[in-house]
Parts: structure tokens; sequence; C-alpha cells
């Protein structure tokens, strides 16, 4: 059985056992064992050497090790003859092994630096960090086309040479004889599992690639229906070229690794499937959405026109011009009024070695804004994520001025280099409360690569966390601070006026649709007060969550001057604030856009701005107030609900996270 | 605010922080802090002293950190006064705070010696290892009812006494004044994905326990229906005891762990939601289901009896008997003619510091054997658990003759001391093939602490791993060896056989339901030597995969002299054994259980039996061969599959494995 068993050689990595033994005619007592040039063989419990001409104690777990040191040129141009010996040496029997050797490896680019090489010994394996390997791949989420568009992800060819930038290109390299001995075959194969988060694709290296007919080009090899198929052997030292695309995001029930295996199959007669005698793996990890913190430097900025914004947008546009970068206005007849650019999408990123493009995560909210992300932003290197509930169990939670991150941070020791994104959820000994839906949440979870930490932000009637907290650079210390609001330092601010004889300046002023209200008024007002030692204990509770998730001490923390009431909401009581939320900005680098206060005036100039600034001002940053009262206050929001901001990608790559 | 905000104090682990800039009166430069005796203070960026009397510059990050030293005796025992001074030291404000001291601690056994140590610092994670830590549930999936049972789980409340034992003591230990202050109250949360996992009941210490109404002294505390409930805060010195119940096993879709909070609220006003103060966190991993290798000590051995197998019984009966284990006979009347007691069910077990059991995992067969499990198996200490298919995808893969489990093993350094799960599955590279069904393969993989091989045992006609391989114990190596069947060696043993001139003797000889066949007429069979080869060749393949995933050596494996023949099923040819098929025995400590080859005789003697002999015996074990031609063999079984071993539970802790 030997000659047939052993025809095929897979090297280098691959080698083939020869249990001689089991093939020993009856009686045999010891053997030898002889090669060609080209091989090499090693008997069990014996000393490494070429041959082995003189005879070898036979036993039940002598074995031969055949190996050979280059592919071959014709089928079986290599022999290895294997005598068998009886009593007193006579011989009983001999085994003759034709030999051909093939070289195959499957490659891909395990050491991440955009490149394929040859045979990475770690290819079959996934590990994190700077010392760490294993290949990349990326939801292919963008659309190469920017109308009739669909998720390229969701075509099942490829419709453009331009779409292979966003996969991972896979080589199989073989060398060895024209064409492989009979009835032997090449397979790719993918577990079900992993079938239904790829695809792969290969590139037929037939002519004219600009030819009207691509799919001709690039087949389809496997997918979630077809999990194994033949792949063409070229004789000669030839290599075939694959594409791989991802499909899906890591999630709760996907890690994001995924393997591929390439066998040799070896045929037993015409009846019978053929066994693999040799197979090589490769291993993938598809790429987290990542997002961006305040930190990193904008490239444009989002917002919504309104019948009624005009005053919002002339400020936007001064400070968003001024600080050289781009606005992009939706226009009216697209947000159909919805001016809440912040809520229904979050700007991300994906990133791999050979290729890197902006994602955005669009909201379940789906208020007007719904088809803004796909219909507007969604195109050629621009992708597209989003989660479906299982029920329909959104609320104002799931807004996406609810969803931030922060930046870079190290927490007693363990390091967070993309920072950890941050949520907001209901309290958590609340009977019943508002949360973000259980898919997004699970989502979020599932990227790994900034662990989320949860906020307690259901005692807004809004209910998000831009409404109380969000992070500005800075030049010392962990090169940030938080800002929080706090009634506190509101308090405090406001006594300090009436002190000095300012108890009559008045809030609101000169606003034609709102009642001014002097200092007095606010500090004789005791539930106000009440209501503000409420939201303060909330506003600590979530300090001291913030301080222990991101590792920060109270130096590293701001604390702003806002006052908040309370209304009834579904039944529960829950608060607003009181003047336009100074937290709720815009960070453009050293240029923060504020909601203008319209606080007291102390020799004409506004008490709150006046400390909004002097705060601010240690930080080397540049306070610019913009008039939002009427157009966003009111109605519940501020200037950072109602903008959005995509930023550059951080230069620290994600694989290199320690985990 | 002070007042109000820091009344009560958490301890010892609490503390509460006062941010004096925030209280102080406008224009304060400094501020002195005095406490009373069991009142200790620390101010920022001061040297610790029991008072600060001399002014302190007043900044923006100016905090007191307060704590004490004990509990309170009662309410407001203890003060802390702040004294604000403007320029000159002149006094702007004093705040007065009344403290009051209450040690809150909820306790598991984290270090895991069955007692409930007093707040373990580590009871708020989980880490595996020797030197690990952390609380176990178990599922509490037995009933404590042999008729009308249900699984205690799925009951809303605890029946009797004795269901309390399969359930973590979980106990809330305060200490500190008659009462709360107006309006402070404890609450026990847990979230909502753990909800559905675990139930928390508390023990009512109102007298009579032995009453008819045991629910009234186990009140239900939290379910996932209830998340959070406030739990009696007792004065004095008092321990509250609640008993915590798992009710899911690790899954796809959670990871075994979960947490129980507690946390002391604090009121603001009326009308408003209080806020935790405080919380204390407890974790707790629900145990995984453990498999119990052959190495293992028996218990009790399970088997049919049907109207033709009295051969096969009385076979048992003696070997069971006289290796003095106990035989379980399941009647007809409950297997309604299903034999295949292996397939049916997989015993396994359950176990932490407090308490262990046995678990019967029932197979999605569900046969005519379908309702033993249950119906007879469960009860009081003897555990269930099942998994159900999405769609009705089951094939005859999804008995449990195709769910073996390994002895101990170390995988290059990596230590598996439970050993490793092995199932059968279809051929990687097979485009269409049989598989274990999704559901029973996440609940394998997820209980972690035996991490599963995949075997391909898709090439046999019933295609389960036991059809070709076993584990025996060995005084030497691993403790262990793994057997294989091997054609090879079936045909070295039939040559060696034929060349000393026995080739006339025959197989199935006095066998009258089977026509002899003699030695020669099997040698002269080409196309049956070109079967054996193709079923060789895929138990070498599951050969390499075994030797790489259990680290085994060619010596740590046993090749049996067995051939098998090729079946067309479902359109594919597929194998079955030739002759009674001797690696599918039954392993009692040195016993083993054979299936009687009925290979040809040499000298009266069966040549199959005496190399089986040959080769057992070199490891100390006595081998049984057990007619079940007619009763199992013919039917496509053999001794294993017709039979069911209960084992002792390792001596290793699960928890002790290096994860």
């Amino acid at each position: 059985r030997c000659q047939q068993s052993y025809q095929v050689q897979t090297g280098p990595s691959g080698c083939r056992r020869c249990y001689v033994y089991r093939s020993a005619p009856p009686a045999t007592k010891s053997f030898s064992v002889k090669c060609s040039p080209k091989v090499q063989c090693s008997v069990s419990h014996q000393p490494k050497l070429s041959s082995y001409l003189s005879p070898i104690k036979l036993d039940e777990g002598s074995t031969v090790l055949i190996t050979m040191s280059c592919a071959s040129e014709e089928e079986n141009d290599s022999k290895l003859s294997i005598w068998y010996y009886g009593e007193d040496k006579s011989i009983l029997g001999k085994a003759l092994l034709h030999l051909t050797a093939v070289e195959i490896s499957l490659d891909v680019d395990a050491d991440r630096d955009g490149v394929v090489e040859k045979n990475n010994p770690n290819k079959g394996t996934w590990k994190w960090g700077p010392k760490g390997h294993g290949a990349i791949l990326l939801v292919n989420c963008d659309s190469e086309w920017r109308y009739a568009k669909t998720l390229d992800s969701e075509q099942n060819f490829i419709s453009t040479d331009s779409d292979l930038k966003d996969m991972s290109l896979m080589v199989l390299r073989t060398k060895g004889p024209a064409k492989l001995p009979e009835g032997y075959k090449l397979t790719m194969h993918i577990s079900q599992g992993d079938a239904e988060s790829i695809r792969v694709f290969m590139v037929k290296s037939s002519g004219n690639v600009l030819c009207n007919y691509l799919k001709k080009h690039y087949p389809m090899m496997l997918n979630s229906g077809v999990l194994t198929r033949e792949v063409p052997y070229v004789g000669g030292s030839e290599e075939v070229h694959f594409y791989v695309e991802g499909r899906r995001f890591p999630d709760k029930d996907f890690n994001g690794l995924i393997s591929i295996n390439l066998s040799l199959l070896e045929p037993i007669n015409q009846a019978l499937p053929e066994t693999p005698i040799f197979t090589d793996k490769v291993v993938f990890r598809v790429a987290p959405w990542i997002m961006t913190p305040n930190t990193l430097e904008p490239i444009e900025v989002f917002v919504c026109s309104t019948s009624d914004n005009k005053k919002f947008l002339q400020g936007m546009r001064n400070l968003v011009g001024g600080s050289g970068y781009k606005l992009k206005i939706c226009h009216e007849y697209v947000n159909r009024g919805d001016r809440w650019m912040q809520d229904e999408l979050e700007f991300g990123y994906v990133d791999a070695p050979h290729h890197h493009f902006p994602v955005v995560l669009d909201s379940p909210r789906d208020r007007e804004l719904n088809n803004f992300p796909y219909n507007v932003l969604l195109g050629p290197d621009f992708g597209y994520v989003t989660r479906v509930p299982h029920r329909r169990d959104v609320s104002s939670m799931d807004s996406f001025g609810n969803l931030e991150v922060s930046p870079p941070v190290t927490v007693n020791g363990k390091e967070y280099p993309l920072g950890r994104i941050i949520i907001g959820v209901a309290f958590p000994t609340a009977t019943k409360g508002r949360n973000m839906t259980k898919v997004v949440q699970d989502f979020l979870w599932a990227q790994t690569v900034q662990e989320p930490v949860a906020l307690f932000s259901d005692w807004l009637v809004v209910g998000h966390v831009d409404e109380f907290m969000t992070f500005v650079p800075a030049p010392d210390r962990k090169g940030f601070r938080l800002l929080l609001t706090s009634p506190d330092a509101g308090y405090k601010l406001f006594r300090g006026l009436q002190r000095d004889g300012h108890g009559k300046a008045k809030l609101f002023d000169g606003l034609h649709d709102e009642k001014p209200v002097t200092v007095d008024e606010i500090l004789d007002d005791e539930n106000l007060e009440a209501e503000n030692n409420y939201v303060q204990s909330c506003v600590d509770w979530n300090r001291d969550v913030l301080k222990r998730e991101l590792g920060l001490d109270d130096e590293d923390i701001i604390d702003l001057p806002i006052l908040f009431k309370m209304a009834e909401d579904e039944g529960v009581l829950r608060a607003m604030p009181y003047y336009p939320d100074m937290v709720n900005m815009i960070v453009l680098g050293k240029n923060l856009g504020i909601p203008k206060p319209f606080g007291p005036k102390v020799n004409g100039h506004c008490a709150l701005e006046a400390e909004m600034c002097r705060l601010m001002d240690g930080l080397g940053l540049k306070c610019t107030f913009i008039d939002d009262f009427a157009a966003y206050h009111k109605l519940l929001g501020e200037v950072h609900c109602g903008s959005n901001v995509r930023r550059k990608a951080f230069e620290f790559k994600w694989w290199n996270v320690e985990m």
C-alpha cells in the first residue's frame, strides 16, 4: 500500500510518516531504507542518516519519516525503497515508494506590513499587541457607487476593480510538476460558522481586466452557500491570487476570527471520497469599528439647515471656517426639519495594514434624518453599519448624543490607547428606566478595543451623556480634561454675584422668547436648589464612575457652572438645563463652540461666559459662544446635539492594543 | 448642602468626599476642619492629621475625604465641621456635618472553601487557577421530587429545604444604628443580562422553618422579572441570608459570569428618585457541565433489556458484577426496543465548593429512549440538561456515541487536567456531510474547561467516534493509551495467519446468522482491500488530529486489527465494521468488555481475541469478550453503543484550571 499512499509529498512544512510495521510482511524481523538524492528519511529511534542500509530491528512503533528538500520537476522523480528481512537476514519483501514533492503555501499578510509574505509560521494563529501577528480583514461595508448604491458586502460579485482594495489579498503559492498525479486535487474550505462572515473571490489571470465583465475575472470561490471548492493547480512555480471579503463586524455571537483552509486531497479509488493528506490554514480577524474622541483632529463638521436656525448656522460658519475646517450643511429637503445631526449617526472608521476608511454607525433612532447616513454618507471608501433592534424598543437613549468616547487613558496599569466608549443607561437601582437598545450595546461591546463604560443618564429628560459631560484637549497631565456640569459651581457663582451686589442682574436679558430672571430670584428658589442638589448627586455618581473607569483624578476634571430644573416626563421627574448647557459644546482643536448661556451681565459682560473663558484659558482653549437658544436650547438640545464632527483616525493601530 | 449630602457614611470600604470649594461661601480664601473622635478626615494636598485647625488655602481642587473608624451606635453620633475664612482670616461661614456610619458588606464564598467569609477583597471579580478567586454557582437542574417532577430551576419558589444546598449562600452583613436615617434604604439589583441566568431568594428568619408554607420563608427577591428590590436593614450587628440559584449553563451567548449589587440609597426629596451613595458587588461563575473519561472509576453501568439481547445481558452481568460495580437495567416498557443506551444520553456532573451532583446531558436524538433521562434519571441531586435544535436538523451524528472525552492531557505546555471533549463531524473538505447539531456543539464549547476536539466520523455509516477510537488506562507514560481501529493491523494479522497455513480458518464460524468466510477469501478480495485502505486513511487523518490536539506520540497509540466494509448510505459510500468492532468496548477500571469478534480459530482459539489480549496484557488490562453479534453488531452497534457508565467525578476542581 505504501506505493500508493506515499506518492505525494507536501513540503516544505509537509512530511509523511510510513508505518513500516503495518506494511511489513509477516515474520519480518528487521528492515532497511534507501532513498534517492532529494529525499530525506529518518527512522524512529535511530540517528539521522541519509539512508539506513544496514538492517534495523522492526517493532510495532517502527516508522519512517519522509521529507524532500525541494519540489519535484516531474511526477515520481524521486524514490524510497524499504527492504524487509526475516530471521537470518533473509529478504522477505521490498516496498518501493515513488515520490513526488509539491510545495504548497496559502499566504496572507500575517506580519501586518501591508504585503503578503511567504509562508509566515504564524499565519495560522492571531495575537494582539506590537509583538503580535495575524492577518486582518475589513468589512466591505462601503459602496463603490454613489448612485443606485448597495453595500458592496451585499453584492455577490465584484462590481469594479476599485472594490478589491477593501478586501485582503491571499496568495496560493505552489511549486511542483506540470500537473498533480492522477486524481489528486487542491480544495479550499471554510467552516459553516465562518461562512456567513466572509466571502472569497479568485483572480482569473485571463487577459484584459478592463473588460466589462469583471465578474468573469473574479469568480466567487467560497461563501455562505459554498463551503468548499476545488482550486486550480498551476504547474511549475506559480501563484494564484484570491481576495477575501469581510461581511460582518464582530458582535455578541462573533468574536471576529475566521480561518481559511487549503487541503491537498488524495484519491483512494473512484467510488470513495478523497482524503486530505496536507492542510494549510490561515487566520484573519475582522477589524473592529473604532470611534474618534474630541482630542483627534477634525476633518469636516456636519449641521442641518432649517427654516429657523439661521443665527446658529452663521455662528457655526464663522467658528468652523475660522478654525480652517469644512462645514457640511444637510439641507431641509433631506433633514425634513430634524436638526439633531449628533443623534442620528456616529462617525468611526475601520483600519487594516492595506487600507482604511471611515464608517458611519447609523442609530436606530430613525427620525426624519433616518436616510441621511445611507443616502448621503455611504459611498466609495465611506462605509455604513447599523443594528436593527429585535422589537421596536427604541428610546431617546438610542440617540448618539448618548454615545461618546474618551481620549486614550490608562487605568491602574491597563492601557486604552484608543480610549473607552461611553454610553448612558438607566440608573442601576431603578426598577424601570430607559436604556440604549440591546443590539447596539452588544455591537459596541463586541468591538472590544474601546471597552465601553456605562454611565447613568436616565435622570435627564433627553437622557444623553453629552448633556453633562465632554472632553477637551489639554497641554498637560493626561492630555485632556473632563468637563462636567456642576449645579454647585453654578450656585457658587450666583452667590458670589449676589454678594458683590449683582443680585438684580438678569438671566435671559433681551431674549424676546424668554422671561428674564434675576440672580436673587434664582437663589431664593428653594425647590430649584433641591432639584439641583439631586442633579449634582447624579453628576457626582457619574463622576465617581468616570474617575474609576478612566483612571482620573479630581485635577483632571473641571466643574462648569450650570443649573438644571426638573420636569415631569413619562410620570417621573427628570432634569433639563435651566439655561443653555455650556458643556454641550463642539470641540474643534483648540476652538470650542459653546452654547451662549445668556447669563447675568456684570459691567456688560455675561458672568457665565466670563467664568467659562477663565476655566478654558488655562488650557489654551478659545471659547466661541453660539446663540442656539431659540432653535436648539428651547427644543432641549444645544450646539453638540445639533452638529457632528468627522475626525482623523488614530495614528495608533488597533491591532497593537494589548488584550 | 454638606449637612444633607454627607449624613450617611458607608464603611469600612466606603468613604465620602466633600468638595469644599463648591460649598464654600464666595470670597473664601481658606478653611479649617475639625472632627469628633471616631471621624478621620484628610484634606487634599495636606499631610494626614486628625484635625486641620489652622486655616488651609482654598483652591478649586480642595476636597476633604471623610472616613469613620467604626459603625455608629446612634444616628448622627459623629460630627465634622468646616470653617470658611475670607481675607485677614475673617470667618465667612461654617458647615456642620452630622455623621452616621453604617458598615455594609455583601459576602460570598470567594475563596472557594465552602464557607462565606467576611468582605473578601476579591469578591467583586473572578479569576481562574489555584491562586484564583471568585464565588461559584450551580445550575439548579435537579429535582427535589422523584414523582410529578419539574426542574427546580423552573419553579418560582423553593419547594423544600433540601433545595437550598443546590444554591449558593450569600450574606448581607450590616452594623450600625437601630434604623437608617429617614429616607435611606438598601437595595439589591442585577442587570437585565444576568437576570435570565439567576434567581435570588431571601431567608426570612421568622420561626418555624418546618411549616408547610416554605415559600413564605424564602421569598423571591430577584429574578428575570424583578431586577431590583429593597432589602431590610436590621439594626445593630446583623446578618441577612440569601440563596442564589443558577438557572442557565454557560452557552454561546452566556460566558457564565453574573454579578449582584447591593446599594445604599440616599434620598434627595420626596419627589425625586434616590441616588446610590455606596455599592457593594459580588461576582459568581456558573459551574460548567463536566464529562468523565474512561480512566475515572465507574459507579454504575446502564444497559437496556430487549426481547433479543439475553446473551448480551448475561455477559454484561458477569462483567459488571465481577468487577464489583452496579448494573442498572432499563426494561423494555421504558426503552420500547431502543437498545442504544450510549446514544441517548451522556453522564457528567457539576461541582462547587459547597456541593456537587451528577447531571445527565440528554441528546436531541430522541428515539424510543427519549424520556429515560428525564423520567428515570432526573431526581434529587441528579441534574438534567438538554439542548433543542432550532430546526429539526438532527442526524445520527447527534447520538452521544459520537461524544467522548479524553483523559487529562498536556499539549505543548498547555494543561487540560479534565481532558478534552471529542466529537465527530463531517469531513472538513466535504461539500455536504452530517454534523453534530449546532446548539449542542455551542453548548459543549461554552463549557470551556474541556475544550472540544472535532474529529472526522462522517465516513462511517453510523458516524460515531466510538466506532474507531477509545481510551484505556495504562500504568505508564501518560496514564492511558489511545486505541484506534486499524485495517492495516488487521491485514497484517490475516497475512500472518495465511503464511502460517491458516488460510482456511473461518471467521463467523458457528454463527447461524452469518455466512462463514475464510482468511484466504478475505485476502483475495481486492475491493475489500481498497475500501480498507480508505478506512485506514480516514483513521490516520484522525490519528494526526488526535496526536496534535492531545499531545500524543505514536507510542501512546495502539492499533487494533479491525477490518471494515463499505456500503451505500444516502447515495454515498460509508464504512461499517466487517466483524464485531473490538474498539467499541466498555472500560471498567482494569476490566474491558469487548465485542466478541468471532475471528478465525487457530488451535481452537480466536486469533483476533488472542491478539487483543496480547495488546492489552502489557497494560495489565483484562479482556472479557461479550457476544453482541446478533443483538447489536448486526444492527451496526456494539458493546459501547449498548451501554453507558456513570463514573466518579474528577478529584481535580475545575476552577483550578489555568485559562
